[in-house]
């Protein structure tokens, strides 16, 4: 019996418990357990994560949490080796359980990267500039994200146990709400399996992991606004779920299987490079996973000329490359579909759109028993509707590029296109025409063709998830997946309040100048620690020797009618790089100390030009400290101001700096 | 009769439409027009929208719709006139009115300005940084948003009929999806005036604004994913329509009234500054546009010993300030609630406050026959569950900061909440604790108390909306309230796709090294145009005057031992401002022509340290073009990169220039 881990501790269901399913080997059909949730108190389950998990993870910081992720992947795959041999059983061969393991574990590595170099080590993100609503600065507004305050369902899908488990815990770890996973049912014990290699890690705080096997019962109908809901599988099912929800206020986000588009261009005739890429590519759509991939190209839409050329290059590779039969055996490609169930599904789906007039290809390959065999399929009036969830896909013919487009659509909105063109053009109108009727766009080349990650592969750099028939929502894209575990809220306020709850110093918060900012270490340094700098006057003769040895003799800076005439020039002006470099002078500190680099620079603007005889000085405001967890020193974000004897702003920036912890001696 | 207008012209229902409704004003009772959409035909609204408006709209860029909306806030700014007349009927005073009218017209304004100054002259948006996702940079990923291709469906409450439907208009306008409004039935009549006046105005593309006059009909049951639902109103319609809609895959928003709370602080007393703020506060909310905002203080939390005298102090401003009455009589401040139906709404809502146990106050007021009185209740279990949509409020008092949070949450998701305190960390910990339960936090003290925009108001700069009881949804917040009505879409492909796509350069991408690309103005200058200086050497003594001309001896660039102990460099290096200013001076063309200025510097990053004897060398391409709609000139983008004689990456940034359209001479 498959267990449960609920509320700190392994929870396993009676024996007889009567609403226990058995599990079967994907290959063989034995039995190999029973899975049953009976038992488990659902309540008990979100108020555990509601309580223990909230507070467990809101003791840590973005990057502390970020880094647990990192080493929760690495422990991962120190264990890997069990999670390959049990994933035998769901039918998959080892290629394929590298897409579901390493591409699970390889999740949690670019979200703990990216939890730690795109966010700050808080536990508030600040979204977008803040906006000065009032003229003298004293009541400004700025949006911040928050985590939500409940729990996060998951509700995966059974074709990817560990990746569709670990792509949607990552991002709800980094924001730091809890996660309660449901893994399907056929396929949950490899989930289970990796929950618990994660657990022995000793690595996961308290509450911020529990995984039910079996039946959610009326776990959604104890959820409310305060928690989120991510579903993966069917339509239909997402359909019933939400619904069921919707009074709650939950937060409800579906990836569902859709019919994917693969586009040829009317650019590409069989002699391209981009051909043989396009052949390839749907070759690895129809094998992968034997097909049972959400993201999986159902539908070619091929310049109509081509239609039978592109079937029978897809055979040949077919015929060419596909062994079908046991996945425990080196020399199979393809492995059984994940259950008895799904055969019967897909077959029933292929007749369907046979029945609507498809003619099937069968490639000639040897056939085993219970493995379904490839099916290439010509167009029929159910291509845009059907979705057989195998290895299966129908080949279009079109005319114009417009028509192409057309045929997209009718996929009422998908995950995924891919788009194979060489043309720029033509690669920009299909963006115009399908981009809003698809969550990511491939396009594909003779020059990325070997660098491609895929038509099929979501990434977690970037969204996942499509409109419409997709299900209409979004994961992964780096932090955007973060965000969705998120409120986001806009404050109002003073600039003291907003620096109190953004962290981020805001110019008119209180400032400190006791003693040069640049002589603290992070151990020291205060937001709103500033340095105020004296007047420097400014000459003519600098300005042109500046010209001089850096080259940069342009006009406004070296010709004084021509200076004169420019609409934004008052006559010859200083450089604005040598306002930048004269401010460095105003405010560095010569001598070795705690502040080791200056890294960049953000966000300059030159508001008022400076010509000679005026005089500028620096204002320098220690605006965001960020100490890194695994180094011993961190970034600051210093606010500057350049203004004039007039007090008039000359340029703002930001300077960024390395600074360290506790302050060393390298000299 | 009050007409629609729908697919390009007016109709307006016969006058014996079965389910015509009359309207009568608010004051008088009488009745003053009927309202019905008998006749129209939905299904041909919904095809126009999606047909005509969807071109029209898509032939302009975003700054031209942006500044046609400018356009049209100018023109209803010179008819605004009849609406306030208009208004009276509505029941809303001259002041009311200003919220409504003025309030809707000033969004238009924010829309369009923000428009041209934060979204590109284009039709796509990218969102976020490129990533690279192959090591040699020929396959990137990237994030785009074009507008949903359907229309934008948007049902407005009856508190705010002008503001109601501009702030929902001028974003979908932006985006470039055509609009459908349907007003509410009470005071639907004055948002059709406004479309009267802006379709006058010669302004609007064909087919970007329809109204529908009385029932929508099956117009939702139409609609899919391609379209966008935006509502404003009660709860259980949101709700009703949510469900209804929910199969057809259509995008859903929903803002709904909810228990706003204003807390006030511990750090409070009668004497502070912030008491006072606190009152008018609440004075503001429960007496304009009596109470009837979906924004306004609903629960005050205040600390428990000053319960009664915040009571009697709002009281107090009531009785001074309040005079109920015919809203066209100058001297009344409070006017009816909009309709009959309301004021029978909220008797009920607040008898069914008292028998839970409240206590109403009556300020002693002049009594009005038909006007509602404000009230103020003492606390309640229903406090945070009833919500009486008039001039009402209930007073609860508390102990501790975290009893004041658990009390804001009990109203299970708010559109906004006040927090009045002048303690930063105060503020700090109310934003952790309530955040994620608002749509926004409004932060009240002495120094924000005079020129903050209050509590009830939603900002155009601000997000609009909130979690749970709220609705859900999110409006405004400038930019943002654009996306909504976009798709976002990842973009895989190599340099040259993702250029022709998003209209920005990728690195990577073709380069065109033809004629210095500062000569070249905006008719002539392309993506991708480029130049490549020639190394120059960098010596030590350059380095050293440097330092001693800026005053910016930092030791990294004087000390030669001190330099080699820091662990980032590895002897004495040049100045990242030094190697800036050197790059200008490769690239720069001194003679006057069409680059006007440079007015700014992006993501500045210092990669490889340059120290001498080292040479550097810079390539500056064209990244992004942006014409402006309304000036003689545009924003050129330079991506610039600056080398070493490795090859290696020394620097990255942006240049930020003003170039012409067509060059002109001003010497």
């Amino acid at each position: 019996m498959i267990p449960s881990f609920v509320y700190g501790s392994w929870h396993t269901a009676e024996d007889t418990a009567p609403n226990a399913v058995p599990v079967v080997d994907a290959f063989t059909g034995e039995e190999i357990a029973r899975i049953s949730s009976a038992g488990v108190d659902f309540q008990k389950v979100v108020d555990y994560g509601r309580t223990v998990g909230q507070k467990s993870l809101g003791e840590l910081t973005i990057h502390e949490r970020a880094l647990k992720l990192k080493e929760l992947a690495n422990y991962l795959t120190e264990h890997k080796g069990e999670l390959y041999e049990l994933s035998y059983a769901t039918g998959a061969t080892k290629r394929d359980s590298w897409i579901d393991i390493d591409g699970g574990i390889g999740t949690m590595f670019t979200y703990s990267s990216k939890g730690r170099r795109e966010l700050p080590n808080a536990n508030v993100i600040l979204d977008g500039p803040t906006e000065v609503l009032s003229k003298d600065g004293s009541f400004l507004g700025t949006h911040i994200y928050t985590r939500l305050p409940g729990v996060a369902v998951q509700i995966n899908a059974f074709n990817f146990p560990v990746w569709g488990m670990l792509e949607k815990f990552a991002p709800a770890f980094i924001a730091g709400v809890p996660t309660i996973v449901k893994p399907a049912t056929p396929t949950g014990y490899l989930a289970v399996r990796c929950v618990e290699i994660m657990l022995d890690s000793g690595i996961l705080p308290e509450g911020s992991l529990q995984i039910i096997s079996g039946s959610a019962g009326d776990l959604l109908s104890r959820l409310d606004y305060r928690d989120h809901v991510a579903f993966t599988g069917s339509a239909s099912t997402a359909l019933k779920l939400e619904q069921a929800s919707l009074s709650t206020g939950v937060r409800f986000s579906a990836e569902a299987d859709s019919l994917n588009a693969a586009i040829l261009g009317l650019d590409v005739d069989e002699e391209s490079p981009e051909y043989q890429a396009y052949i390839r590519a749907l070759f690895g759509e129809i094998s992968a996973k034997a097909g049972q991939k959400c993201t999986a190209i159902r539908r070619a839409i091929v310049p109509a000329p081509l239609v039978d050329k592109v079937i029978a290059s897809l055979s040949e590779m077919i015929e060419k490359k596909v062994v079908l039969g046991d996945p425990r055996d080196e020399k199979t490609t393809m492995g059984p579909l994940a259950s008895p169930e799904q055969f019967e599904e897909v077959s029933k789906a292929v007749a369907s759109l046979i029945d609507a007039g498809a003619v099937a290809h069968h490639p000639n390959i040897a056939q085993v028993e219970g493995v379904f065999a490839p099916v290439i399929l010509t167009a029929s009036e159910k291509m845009h509707d059907v979705e057989a969830f195998g290895p299966v896909l129908s080949v279009v013919g079109y005319e114009t590029t417009s028509e192409a487009i057309e045929l997209a659509q009718r996929g009422k909105g998908s995950l995924v296109a891919t788009v194979c063109t060489h043309d720029p053009e033509l690669a920009s109108e299909f963006a115009m025409g399908i981009a809003a009727h698809h969550g990511r766009l491939h396009y594909l080349d003779r020059e990325d063709a070997k660098t491609s990650t895929g038509h099929g592969s979501p990434l977690p750099h970037l969204i996942h998830g499509g409109p419409g028939r997709a299900g209409g929502g979004e994961e992964l894209g780096g932090i955007r997946g973060v965000k969705h575990l998120m409120q986001r809220t806009a404050i109002q306020g003073t600039p003291t309040h907003l620096t109190a709850i953004t962290g981020v110093w805001h110019r008119g918060a209180p400032t400190n100048t006791d003693g040069h900012p640049f002589r603290k270490d992070l151990a020291h340094l205060k937001l709103g620690d500033q340095l105020r700098s004296e007047l420097r006057k400014v000459t003519l003769e600098e300005i042109l020797e500046f010209a001089k040895k850096t080259g940069d003799t342009f006009y406004a800076h070296t010709d004084e009618e021509a200076a004169t005439a420019n609409p934004f020039f008052p006559r010859r002006v200083a450089h604005g790089y040598l306002l930048v470099s004269w401010a460095a002078g105003l405010f560095v500190e010569p001598a070795p100390g705690p502040v080791l680099a200056n890294y960049g620079l953000e966000n300059l603007r030159f508001i008022t030009p400076v010509t000679y005889d005026d005089s500028i000085r620096v204002e320098l405001t220690a605006k965001k400290i960020t100490p890194r967890v695994t180094d011993e020193y961190g970034e600051v974000v210093w606010d500057t101001v350049i203004y004039n004897q007039n007090d008039e702003i000359v340029a703002t920036y930001d300077v960024l700096t390395l600074v360290e912890k506790v302050e060393k001696t390298y000299v």
